[in-house]
Order: structure tokens, then sequence, then C-alpha cells
């Protein structure tokens, strides 16, 4: 009924094969639109700035789960995923748009949870909730947000200027998010087979919140604006470093050397790791969901952040002919996989 | 598991209720944000201009049926009820982002066929597709836009500026879109009581394009800016002219008379009504789908549109002491109901 002729298995491609493909029929009418389909958010030039536009899709049972999600927290995370596309283009947030598919089974306090997340976000981050829609879902919660910022044009960082001898940076730690995430599988399945078993979260406080409550990181784009830093390359971490790597290695045309044992990975992260038999760089490198910004700087700007806590280098960009790979902690040179996301 | 406490149903409320009631504690912080939600789109102010946001979520099951919903028609629906929104505020869409969560079940020419139709829409109504976001679906097709348009401030049409004795105005004709969707539901019934039976829909193209292939007014707002006629209110109709008159008359604060024999019903959804046993007039009042402007004009505007074929002068605005009232083809003075749309 949906189609006749050829049928080509959407699993066949993996998302950003099926991205490329649909957005390569795109042609663009405006002078104004600076920046459409591939990058963290599109661009649009008004008269003397730019606003930039990200679109997010969360559904039940693909992108959360609501047995161990608590809805005012996956409203605030809701909204959190969009802004931090937003920074990741060095532009400040300023309206989010809002639609919701409910299915019956919530009540209208659930939604009021759901929406009180969303809203101490916007306060939280200072940025406008505009409007949006609302439906009735057969099946399943389903959010969809989009925001909208601001920046000077030549503010704005794109993921395609990064230049061979660049520094590769990122901010925060990894695989944080990912070990919560794992953790909170592993309370629900002892849940699933004795609910009388108290859930064993205690101390883990840290990965919890990286999964349940991840913040963007405004801060460092005020940071980078103080010190006069513009980065050459920028995205944030949502589907995990390596594919990010991949994605600026793509659009900038560049090389990059990763150095195993300069990715940030916090204690509890990499002891949770170890507790469930996980590789915690392969946490960092694929886990996702961690909402940290990654960038490249000129190798001059290298003075203005090497004390920061917050910034940390991980290795620097090569000639497109070197190719992507990361020097393990014994030294060994490997390419880099992007294990990305493959969810249809 | 969801939340404890008190359990309101949101069928209780309505999806207007549920609106009014989530967005009651929204605060805005920036002067550039001229309109949140509550209207067609919000506006933000830019240096010169405004830029309009608007968003729809599109669920299969809910708002389509695949069973007889040609993808690329669906593709270019889904683009068209946003641009229809924009050009509800008096502005010109300009950009796009589309979201998608696709089930297993559909193949990538299946997805082709959808994008084909958004990109058509696209390409008609001159806007560019600027991102978005592809996600798997457990269940279903999930379609989710966000148009982006433009205008000047002073040129912005609200649903909230209608006065006393100002003219109600209709583009186009109603409740065709609602009458194909009757049909295609009825050839469905018969289909699956009878796979042999042949389709009966000779003859009917009319309300079957008015319900499958929708057009936005782009013309009739470049037309009023020729005549030099700036609306005081208007709305796109999506949920029923008697929906949306309510939305005008509460929003600008008036009553409204609408006069029964001046909504304008194309013969082929008249007729088809009729053969269903349907009340004409019910199906342009509480239909729905039509994406036609409906918007009140100044009596001293009058004689620049009343011999346009596209415009229809169906009632005026009164005192809100008066109510929102229909005038019967008898001459009968009934409260308008509306029916709205009960979706929970």
């Amino acid at each position: 009924m949906l189609e006749n002729g050829t049928h080509t298995d959407l699993s066949s491609l993996g998302e950003f094969g099926l991205i490329d493909l649909l957005t390569s029929n795109i042609k663009l009418h405006h002078e104004s639109t600076l920046k459409g389909a591939g990058d963290d958010a599109a661009v649009i030039q008004n008269s003397n700035n730019c606003s930039v536009v990200t679109t997010d899709l969360l559904l039940e049972g693909v992108h959360f789960d609501l047995s161990f999600f608590p809805l005012k927290h996956l409203g605030y995370k809701s909204i959190i995923v969009n802004l931090s596309d937003v920074y990741a283009m060095n532009a400040t947030p300023k309206q989010v748009t809002v639609s919701l598919g409910i299915s019956s089974k919530f009540s209208l306090e659930a939604v009021e949870e759901l929406y009180a997340g969303m809203l101490l976000a916007c306060e939280k981050y200072n940025v406008d909730l505009v409007g949006g829609d609302t439906s009735a879902s057969k099946q399943g919660l389903i959010i969809s947000v989009t925001a909208i910022g601001e920046a000077q044009k030549e503010d704005i960082v794109y993921r395609n200027g990064a230049k061979e001898f660049d520094l590769l940076c990122v901010t925060g730690d990894l695989g944080g998010a990912y070990m919560g995430f794992q953790l909170l599988e592993r309370e629900k399945r002892v849940f699933l087979a004795n609910p009388q078993e108290q859930p064993d979260i205690e101390g883990y406080d840290y990965i919890l919140e990286r999964q349940l409550k991840p913040e963007a990181r405004k801060d460092i784009i005020e940071m980078l604006k103080m010190l006069g830093i513009k980065p050459t390359s920028m995205i944030d971490i949502s589907d995990g470093l390596a594919s990010e790597i991949f994605h600026i290695a793509k659009q900038s045309n560049v090389g990059v050397n990763l150095f195993e044992d300069k990715i940030p990975i916090d204690p509890m992260t990499y002891n949770t790791a170890r507790e469930m038999e996980l590789d915690p760089t392969l946490t960092a490198l694929s886990g996702g969901e961690d909402y940290e910004l990654l960038f490249s700087i000129k190798q001059a700007d290298f003075d203005k952040i090497k004390n920061n806590p917050d910034i940390t280098v991980i290795g620097h960009i090569t000639d497109v002919k070197e190719g992507v790979h990361m020097i393990s902690k014994s030294g060994n040179v490997h390419p880099l996989k992007a294990q990305g996301w493959k969810a249809f």
C-alpha cells in the first residue's frame, strides 16, 4: 500500500546515510539562508545579525524510557538538547517552540510535570517558550522542540572550519550520561525480576545527573567570548565523541589525531564502567548524550585555555590524507571507528 | 510510575483547555519576543524586521491514515499546513525544518516519496528546507515541521485586532477537505468489506484534492498587500470555521454575527454532504483542514474586495456583549457552537 517498486531497507543506510541522501536534493532559494541542513543548526541572516534554528524529536521507547525517566527531568532535558545545538554554533538561544504528542494514559498532572521541567530549563537559560502544538497520540509520548538563537554573522562557528595543526578540545568529561543510562537499565532489570528489591543507585549521583538532568554549555560560550577565542570548528556531543570527530573531519576535510589518555573521564564514570565490564574509553567515544562541546582552536589560542579546568586538549587536526586516528594509552595508532547510532 | 497524587483526565480539558493551562505559566524574558504562544505563529523582532515561527506535529493514525494518503501528498500537506500559519500572520514563509520519526516498516523509497512531496511544496512556495532530525520510531510515522517567516513589524496581523463593525471575510470555500476525508473513509470501508470492489471516487476530484493536496493562500497575502488592505485580525482555518471565529472573538474581545447563507460552499462539497446525509453548513463550520484564511477588515476597505471572487464577506464584528451568533438561512439567530477538536 505504501509504495510500488524497489524496497531499500533503511537499516542498510543508517541515520547519517539516510540524512545525506534525503538532503542531497534540497535546493536553497534565499540568500538569507546562510546555512541549511548539515550543521548543529541552520543559519538565517537578518539585517544585522543571524538567527540559528535547530530542532529535535524525542520519542518514548526510542530516546527515553518513562519507567525510570521522571517527567520533569525529561522536559528539562528535551529543552537542553536543543539549546546545546545552538551553543554549538557559538550563538545564544532566545526562543523555543514545543510540540507534544500525548497519549490518553497521561494525566494533566503528568503533562504539567513535563512542562514544568521545560519551563525550568527556559528560566535557567533565559529562553522564551513561544508556542507549539499539542496533539493526542495513539502510542506513547512524542516531544518535538525547536530552538532559535541569535549571533552576529562573524561569530558563528560551523563544523567545517578546522585546519591542519589546530588543537582539538573538549569541555567537561565524557561517558557519564551513558554510564548513568546503563545503571538505570540495570536497576530496571533487577526491579522487573524482583519488584521487592530496592534500587542500588546510592552514591551514583553524578552519572545519574549526567543522564537525567544534563546541562548545555552556556558558560563555555560566554568564556570563549571573554577570552577572545573563536573556535575554528565546533559541534556538541550528542552521539558520542567518535561520531562528532568524524563530522568535523568530514566537513572540514581534515584528519584528526586523538589521544586516548587525554580523553576526560570522571572517576565515577570510569569505575562504573569497570564494574559493569565495559571499556571506559568506549563509553566516551560512543556513549553520547553528554552535551559537551567539541571544538578546534588555533595553536596561538592555547595559552588562553591551557589552565582551564573545563577544557581539555584531546588531539590535533591533521591533513585529510592522514585520516582519523586514535593513539592508544600504550602508544599504538588505530583508525578511529564511528559506531554512530544505528536505530533502524 | 508516571506521577503521584491527583489524576486529571486530559479529555476533561480538551486541546484548547490543555494549551491554555500549560501556557499560563510561561514567562517571556526577551523584548524581542513580540508574541509568544497563542496566535498562528510566534513573532520575534530582529533589527528591522520580524521572524514568525510556527510548528506542527502530524501523527499517523491521528492526523493521517496511510491506507489512503499517498506519501508524496502527505509530505506536501505537512509543509502546507505550516506555511498557512505563516501567511495567517500576514508574513512570508522563508524556511522550514523537518523532523521525522520513521518506523522500520518504511523503505527508503517510501521516505523519499514523502520528502519529494515536501520539497515540491518548498519549491512551489519558494521556501528553504534548512534542517531537521530523523529518528527511528517504534510505531508509525511522525512528522514535525517548523516554518519560519519574515515580515515588517507593522505588517503583522494578529488574532486580537478585530473591532466592532469590521467585516468578517473568508477566502475560497469551506468544508471540501472534510468531505474529501469522508469520501476516502467511505471507500476504505467498502474496500475492507470487499477488496474486489473498485473505489468509487471518479468525479470527486475537487474535494479529494482539498483533502490530499491543500494549498496555502500565498496569493491572498500578496493580493491584500497590492490592494493596500491590512486585515484587523486574521487566522487560518485548520480546525473549522466555528472554532476559528471563536479564537478571533476571544482574543479580540468582540462578538461576531455570522450569516449562514454567506458561507462559501462548493457545489461538490454541498452535494457530497447531502449524498452522505450530512449538513453542508456543518462541514464548513466544523470540518477543518481547508487552510483558507479568515480575517476581519475595516468597512472602509469593502470596496477594494467586493468584486473579488476569492473573498466572501460572511459576517461582521459586534460588541463583546452580543456574543457569537449565526443567523440561519431561515433568519433565526443561534448561538454559534465551537465543536473544536476533541481528540483526547
